[in-house]
């Protein structure tokens, strides 16, 4: 048993699945679902994602050793100074936003000392949000990254570290300045560039089924992260935005740099080759996928 | 028996897959693997892609009413002189390559009046080239273009969508032109992109295994079609570069677009919220996965 209560604030997709977890491999004595709507906490009850629901952050956040908020980081933000008070001496408060330095940022402006925050950034999701999807193995096999700071308490990432890797995630510490830099590189630009894709296709004014019937794989696959929820990429966008522009100012540099190629005639082929390498090598040192939870 | 005998010049992946594909479904007498390299005919024919090989066009052309040419494009349009007086009158010949103008051209000045060029391109590939990979269901289920022009005779053109429809692919007529603009669009641009995706996360100057580990299933799917065979990707820019240029030019436009939207605090949403809607219309339209060979 690792913690007696966890407080698990907003019942999502991620949230859900991290209840699912912890109870299915019995790293809480107690899973609390603390959330704005009683109906959904109670769909999460029945999918077994928690043991008691509340409506009250005072009442769900009270004995909780581990407090972990789910929700969009602009909402974590805005709500810590008003959750502050809620948190238990010792306690470890967390959130699984996709972007760290606003988070934590507020999280050490509003929490009083003798409560811990440390973020984490869980790198799993799925194209499908909300508790009907949540799966106690949504976690395994994927990283998980924690921002501690200098202000953060040793002990308490730790802890959090043990925690993430028994739901199954692949611990990665970086701070947050670093985090949301990475994130836009690997994840954000990724995203935007898929929707362009998507776009450039859509603008080709061809007829739909016409396109759907010329479409390769190459397409479907460059272009599947396009399908993504967009309320949560546009809560990354103004969240990261800075982050993001650089990172897109390098991809834009990178086509204009093939774009000249191609059309004079310029060695694209060592341009090719160098993308082909790099992609080769992360394969080699790809993490092997995860198998289901241990049980 | 939909040919007596098939000419297949050029033994690698689409070549043997589609003298496999012939065979296994009685659709010609006899299939012929022409080439230059006997070594790799011969492993063409253990392999059950050919029934005979001979490395002299002129004798592997002789009595061949298909005639399928599967080198790469420029190989193609050179070769196409030579070859011309070797194709017997009433012969169809055709090809495999993934641009179009260029040997449409070159075919149209080179093919004698009584023989019957018509362009192919299959859109089925593999990351990996070479008859050791070739495949009797490689074509099924997927587009094959034809392009056909004012020259070409509609009788052939049949014959060879009857064909290509035989080994399972799904046909679509197009001119050479509007081919090499579509492939542009829908293949060769998200190929560059994927490469630029992988340049943009080599450039971090981040460790190879810290970024194979903290890289999501995103940055995996929308970056592996930079592992594509390089020599092939080279030689479509050669062939393609004006069309490619275009693409290019829009998909830089669209990414400006959205990082002013990301960078000002616009509204990001349309625009994610545009690309998601085009690429679900798209993936309600996709055609289902087509089915193993039926036996």
């Amino acid at each position: 048993m690792m913690f007696d209560t966890v407080s698990i604030w907003g019942m999502g997709l991620l949230g859900g699945s991290l209840g699912m977890a912890l109870r299915e491999r019995g790293l809480a004595r107690r899973v609390a679902g603390v959330g704005r709507d009683l109906a959904r906490l109670e769909t999460a009850r029945a999918r077994g994602a928690c043991d008691a629901v509340t409506t009250s952050a005072e009442e769900g956040f009270a004995e909780a050793d581990l407090v972990v908020l789910c929700a969009p980081v602009a909402v974590i933000a805005d709500s810590l100074p008003r959750f502050a008070r809620c948190f238990k001496t010792g306690a470890i408060i967390t959130d699984v936003g996709s972007t760290k330095r606003r988070i934590v940022e507020a999280a050490e402006k509003a929490v009083p000392s003798g409560r811990h925050f440390v973020g984490s950034h869980p790198m799993s999701g799925a194209e499908m949000s909300g508790v009907a999807y949540a799966r106690a193995d949504l976690y395994v096999g994927n990283p998980c990254f924690l921002t501690p700071t200098i202000r953060t308490d040793p002990d308490s990432v730790a802890r959090l570290a043990q925690m993430w890797s028994a739901v199954g995630s692949r611990i990665v510490l970086t701070d947050p300045e670093r985090h949301d830099a990475l994130a836009a590189a690997v994840s954000h630009a990724p995203h935007i560039a898929s929707s362009a894709l998507a776009l450039l296709a859509a603008g080709l004014g061809e007829d739909e089924n016409y396109l759907a019937s010329i479409a390769g794989s190459g397409f479907w696959d460059t272009t599947r992260l396009a399908k993504g929820d967009v309320t949560m990429w546009e809560e990354i966008c103004a969240d990261n935005p800075d982050c993001i522009a650089m990172a897109l100012d390098r991809l834009i540099e990178e086509l204009r740099t093939a774009r000249r190629l191609i059309a004079e005639g310029g060695d694209i082929r060592d341009w090719l080759d160098r993308a082909r390498q790099a992609r080769l090598e992360l394969d080699d040192l790809r993490p092997a996928p995860a198998k289901g939870p241990a049980t």
